[in-house]
């Protein structure tokens, strides 16, 4: 049993916060009235009570209550009996290093193994992957280590943005950093752009919003698909 | 005596390697006949021997010659011994990780805080700083640590972007990343555009090329100077 919702970012351009999301939200916390919500990710550096408010801000159309962990004076219990979670964007590293100095990595891999439902944006989904290896983020602390949860059998880079061909910067594209990747990783990675997510339900996995999704296999050249079976479970 | 040649990159659009820097180059290595290579940032995971092709190219045209690190049977003696070194760019968690791994960043420290001339591009210009964590590059490899060098008091960000008012693109920007960074340390981050570069003797520090920096420090608003002697020494 397992159900995850991962989604490249909260907010496409033009929108509010989750507003893109609203039906299959409904759709995926059927039945649920209390969402954790971890938000040791911090965007812009905000608070753990601002952020939760902006969390509860966005499911607050489809009637959920969002309870944010770091609230609870035992964080570990608080996980373990969660109806459901979801793992705000911001920074990776930032989210990583608290997940591992909390103790709550391992207890959040296994409760997500176990079926208690998953929604992440942006970092959020990042750390469903297999390491936080493929982020886009800045390393503004120093993480006890890049291994997450591997909820899925592959690494996500959010927001991924195809090379700007009219581009005179001489920065990276992102191609070219999950290509660096894989001269060190094996692990596929699959670059999701922003208004894309995946629902995964046990062994099925469906992409879901109006675009393609980039592949990357180590040693082989890029492709865009609809379909994420080939690399799912 | 220290002496550095930081640049935010080794090429700019319309370039080749190291072209806009010829007349800057000629000046810094003057009397220096023999330019010791770091070529383990590889970008796009070239190889060591291919990295090094493209840098000697760079200083033909200025007759120097350069030697790849990776050639010598004992680095730390090379190290020790050149008389000047170039580190050029590719990824950062990987010229870090391979670094320390050869025991090489704490003798770096030591000859480059002993006058000899060092000059980096990009992820080799990041390395100069107090630490690692204002990249912009993903973290395809997990360092033993993220500090540096610490040949200057800040850190650099190189192939520093401006926000562009026109993206519908809801990833983290440049400025909010380094804002972010500031949340959780207290170093001067120094964002370098393309087309810039630092040159640094002893207590003197000057921005070359024609663009302003962006200087951000910690709980200040960032703001552009040409003067950065203020962050240094």
């Amino acid at each position: 049993m397992k159900r995850l919702l991962l989604a490249s970012t909260s907010t496409v351009y033009g929108g509010t916060y989750l507003s893109y999301l609203q039906e299959e939200l409904t759709d995926f916390f059927a039945g649920i009235d209390e969402i954790l919500f971890i938000p040791y990710a911090r965007p812009s550096g905000i608070t753990h009570d601002e952020y939760t408010a902006i969390a509860q801000q966005g499911f607050e159309k489809i009637q959920k209550r969002v309870v944010g962990l770091h609230t609870f004076a035992d964080p570990k219990a608080a996980l373990a009996q969660a109806k459901a979670i979801f793992t705000g964007g911001g920074n990776t590293f930032l989210l990583v290093t608290r997940l591992y100095e909390l103790g709550l990595m391992s207890i959040l891999r296994e409760v997500v193994a176990g079926g208690t439902p998953y929604m992440g944006t942006s970092a959020g989904s990042n750390i469903a992957g297999q390491t936080m290896q493929t982020t886009n983020d800045m390393p503004i602390i120093y993480p006890p280590s890049f291994q997450t949860l591997g909820a899925v059998p592959f690494n996500i880079n959010p927001h991924y943005l195809d090379p700007d061909p009219h581009s005179k910067h001489k920065g990276e594209t992102r191609e070219t950093r999950i290509k660096e990747f894989h001269k060190f990783n094996d692990i596929p990675v699959i670059g999701l752009r922003e208004g894309s997510w995946l629902r995964i339900t046990d062994d099925q996995i469906e992409l879901k919003g109006n675009l393609t999704a980039r592949v990357f296999l180590k040693e082989q050249p890029p492709y865009e698909t609809t379909d994420l079976s080939p690399v799912y479970p």
